[in-house]
Formats: C-alpha cells, sequence, structure tokens
C-alpha cells in the first residue's frame, strides 16, 4: 500500500502537494482508480482513492478515516547532537520514527564537530519514515537549540543525560519505568564536556548508561528510543 | 584511543597488515612512542606502542593483554535477507556489531530481490565496527546461504522467525528469556514466502512480532539484537 503525506486531510476531495504529485504519477506510476493511504501527521490514517493523476496536483477522494495505531501512553523526546557526517543523524531519525518516538532536538554543545543542520532535509527524513512505517503520527522536529538553552526546558517527565563515564553505574533499561514520559540527551562524538554535565544534573537530568558497548552518538540515540519502546511493551 | 585488529596478535613485537599500516601512518599519522589498542578479535585486548611507523608494515611492541568485557552468557545469531540497497545492511551490521552479536547470517529467499553480496566487504563493515566499539569479539558472518538450507541448520537455543503477520501475537520481547541462546530471522522487504515461514516452523522456528510497528528489514534485524541484549541487561 502506497502511503502519502498531507496534514489538511479530511474526507471528500483532496489534493497532494506538487512533491507528492510527483512522486505519485511520475515515481509510482499510479493511475485513476487506484487505492491509497493517506496520513494526515496527526493520528489519522484515511483510505482514498485516486481521481485524477496529474503530475503537478492528484486529487484523491478520500472515503474514510481511522485512528492509526502508534498510540503510547509516554511521551519520548531524544535530543541528539549533530554527527560530523549527518547521514549518520539521518539515520537516527528514520530509526527511531520507525520504532516509535514523539519529539527529536537537535542542539549543539561544546565539543560539537557540526554547527549547522538543514531542518527541510531532516524533515523530508522522518516524513518519508513516516510513509513508509506507516505512522499516523509525524514526530515534532524542533528548532536546533544551544545544549544550554536545551538543558532548561521545562519537561514533565524523566529527565536523562547518557554520559560515556566509568562512574556511572545505572542504566536506562533499569532506571526507567514503563508508562513515564522520558528525555534523553545524547552527546556528540567528543561526548558532553563536564560543564554541560554538571548543567544538566543541575536542572534534573539524571545521568545514566546505555550499556557496556561504546556506542556511536547515533547508535546511541537509536538504543535509547528502543529502550523506552521495549521497556513499554514488557508484560 | 586508535584500535586496531590484528587476529594472530601476542605480547611482543607484531606486525600490522598493509591496509592498517597505511591507516595508521597515513591517515591516523601516528608517529614512533604513540600507544595503540589492538584487538584480536577472539576475546583480548592489548595495549601496544608504536615502534616503526612504517607505512606499509608497522611495528608494534605489545606490552600487556586483557580480557575484553563483550562477553555474555548466551549465543545470539540474526540471519537475514539483503535488502535491495546493500547500504541498509551494512548499517545493520555496524550497529548490531556495536550493540553486540555473536553471529550473521545472510541468506537469499524467494522474495530477496538481491541475491549476490560481496562478504569482503561487509567483513571490513564488521571489522570497523569491532575497532570502533572497542569490542574484543569479531562477530562471525557467514557464508550466504539459501533460506531453506539455513532453516534446516542446527541450533542450540531458541529459533524465532519475525514474521509479518496479523495473526501473530506473541512478541520476541516477552518470548525470549535472558540466558537463552536466540537465532532470529529476518526476512526481506516483500517478507518471507508462506512455504518458508511453514517451512522455518517445521524446523522449531517460532513466528513472533517485533511489535507494532513496520519495521524496514534492517531496522528488524537492529530491533531483535537490542531486544536480546536489551533483556539481558534486565535487573
Amino acid at each position: 500500500m502506497n502511503v502519502f503525506y498531507l496534514p489538511e486531510a479530511q474526507i471528500g476531495f483532496v489534493t497532494l502537494s506538487e512533491e507528492e504529485s510527483k512522486h505519485c504519477v511520475r515515481v509510482l506510476r499510479m493511475q485513476i482508480g487506484d487505492n491509497v493511504c493517506i496520513t494526515n501527521g496527526t493520528g489519522l490514517l484515511m483510505d482514498a482513492e485516486l481521481v485524477d493523476a496529474h503530475p503537478k496536483h492528484c486529487i484523491l477522494n478520500i472515503t474514510s478515516q481511522r485512528k492509526g495505531n502508534d498510540f503510547w501512553s509516554f511521551h519520548l523526546h531524544i535530543a541528539i547532537a549533530p554527527t560530523k557526517n549527518i547521514e549518520r543523524i539521518e539515520w537516527f531519525l528514520e530509526k527511531c520514527t520507525e520504532m516509535g518516538i514523539d519529539e527529536f532536538s537537535i542542539f549543539t554543545s561544546q565539543h560539537s564537530e557540526r554547527r549547522i543542520v538543514k531542518p527541510e532535509r531532516l524533515e523530508k527524513i522522518i516524513v518519508s519514515a513516516v510513509k513508509q512505517s506507516i505512522k499516523s503520527r509525524l514526530p515534532t522536529l524542533n528548532p536546533s537549540i544551544q545544549f544550554n538553552d536545551l538543558a532548561k526546558q521545562d519537561f514533565h517527565g524523566r529527565k536523562y543525560i547518557a554520559w560515556i563515564n566509568e562512574t556511572i553505574t545505572e542504566t536506562l533499561v533499569n532506571d526507567y519505568k514503563p508508562g513515564e514520559n522520558a528525555m534523553i540527551l545524547i552527546g556528540p562524538e567528543g561526548d558532553f564536556s563536564r560543564d554541560e554535565v554538571e548543567l544538566a544534573i543541575k536542572f534534573g537530568f539524571k545521568p545514566i548508561s546505555l550499556g557496556s558497548s561504546r556506542l556511536r552518538t547515533e547508535t546511541a540515540g537509536i538504543v535509547a528510543c528502543q529502550t523506552i519502546q521495549l521497556l513499554n511493551q514488557l508484560k
């Protein structure tokens, strides 16, 4: 089933964006009468039929809608430092979106080698993963932020900082309890600076380990996301 | 700390391979007297000093050795169908090696779009991830195999097939018990054929779900690996 993203979708006739229309007609070579699925990114999946296969403004007839099954009882926010090779962050965004996440932040910190990210490209990666994994909800990608500002933000739930330090014996898998909201900070290739860790602790973040393996930044992000999802699936 | 892979490493003077020597001298620009770490891939990490920075055959003096901390009480074997875009399998190999795994198999199945993989390149990815995550043990990459032959292989432990089917209600996270050996089959983009699932069941594989998300092949592999590692870390 081909899935399209259309935030303003509702029952009746709708027009796809130019980009989605091109994908529909030129890439997927869909034809009038073909059935498609639409996600509105805010919790609904819809069934529709292609009624005009125009390469710039496809028209669909949405006949039914249902709530997606990607709802969970907690809020998961992962904040990560950009990797030198941005492709690694793109994979992180794709994998976490597939696994299930609510909110992403990208922050620059003292040891970040990369300072600039292009949100448009990252947003596209997330939308693509939402469609591929038939999610009804689009995770939020917050505007880039300085670490110090991020650490001071309000968050109602458990706040963790994944710190690579031998003195840290508590692990995310053994500290987090199912149902809790969680915000997890993942550092850059050169790890957080000691100042950053101290600031985070001051604002209520708990230093935790993600296990005994030395993980790359993007792997740590994926492991954190999957840890929270798995613990919430355990019976 | 820079890590090199040298299967025959032992206390005393050793020579790096031409490729590792080039990396050491030309890329990392290491000099005589610099300290390095060596993994022998079979459980030992060693401390060494560079004594001859020759770009084709570096000589190291290994002064001490210790057992790595990447030992666990179970054996984890993940068998996966190659993705159309082989880069996705490369990421799977890298991430699972970082997270911790013992054995990989790549199999061709009825719905595999790709039939040929180059083991040399995949082996390099695994070695690179072993070095990057300072693992002392190199996961085994078995020669490519047909699905039917793989399903018939002996395995002492739990055997699972991750099957995307609404009738499957049991999940890996709730079926697997810590300490058990596990072999997990992950299908291609077009999923396993029904014949393949039936053959696997006949040979003792249990169909399980990896959760309610529709995951890409390589994501399913990463989730399976992390599920087993996490359950074994739970106290």
